[in-house]
């Protein structure tokens, strides 16, 4: 597994830049909805309390491609991106906890997130990553 | 055709924030790079100067969704997003001129993109908006 856990890599993943993630719909087609991003056991993790489109699309196929845009300018002038091609499982529970955990990066070390007394347990999509593309200087 | 060019969904797509576009590669998995987002006889546009994977791919199969992040938080603490499903096309030549006009908007005022003193014309990919979705105050 590339290991995404280090290097400059690292720096674009763990600051609080919503990822963009893409799936496919029943007919193929790309889908694309933003999502925090988080790391676990090396893989990348993203929790969410609904069931939500992208999760079943995951269930009919594991492919999933998430991008992460950078706060750094390279020398022509274009923002610097990761992009993460991998594969999805998803897992039942555990999504309230991961959204807090991320939130104190999202929104601020004071955050409570989700703000509702009995969240749901919702679901913890788990990324295995395979490739590593994008522009930046991380890039190896 | 959804009507892009009124309300607050220009607010998302006028300034410079930096578009996620994703295509399906010839396996059919999902594909995402990154592009500047421009407006032109309501159609979604993005220059490119080389024939990059995205456009390969979509002339394969030309549908293609594109996601723009807002700097809007939601009540929820959540950044607004906009994604566009669409079906593009792919003309060839003016990628330069598009990429100068949208540079005054991502770069600054004084930009001069692409800086080479003769620029391949490239390739202007044109979106044929088909729906809107998302998170903002923007939505209908």
């Amino acid at each position: 597994m590339i290991d995404v856990l280090s290097g400059e890599a690292l720096e674009l993943l763990a600051p609080a830049a919503v990822g963009a993630v893409a799936t496919l719909n029943e007919d193929g087609s790309p889908h694309l909805s933003s999502a925090w991003i988080g790391l676990e056991d090396g893989e990348i993790v993203i929790g969410t309390l609904d069931d939500q489109r992208k999760l079943r699309n995951l269930r009919r196929d594991p492919r999933i491609a998430l991008m992460v845009q950078s706060n750094r300018i390279n020398a022509w002038g274009l923002r610097e991106y990761l992009v993460v091609d991998g594969t999805a499982r998803i897992t039942e529970g555990g999504a309230a906890e991961l959204l807090q955990r991320l939130a104190l990066t999202y929104i601020g070390p004071d955050a409570v997130f989700p703000a509702m007394p009995e969240p749901p347990p919702g679901f913890v999509t788990r990324i295995r990553v395979e490739r590593i593309s994008g522009v930046g200087a991380w890039r190896r």
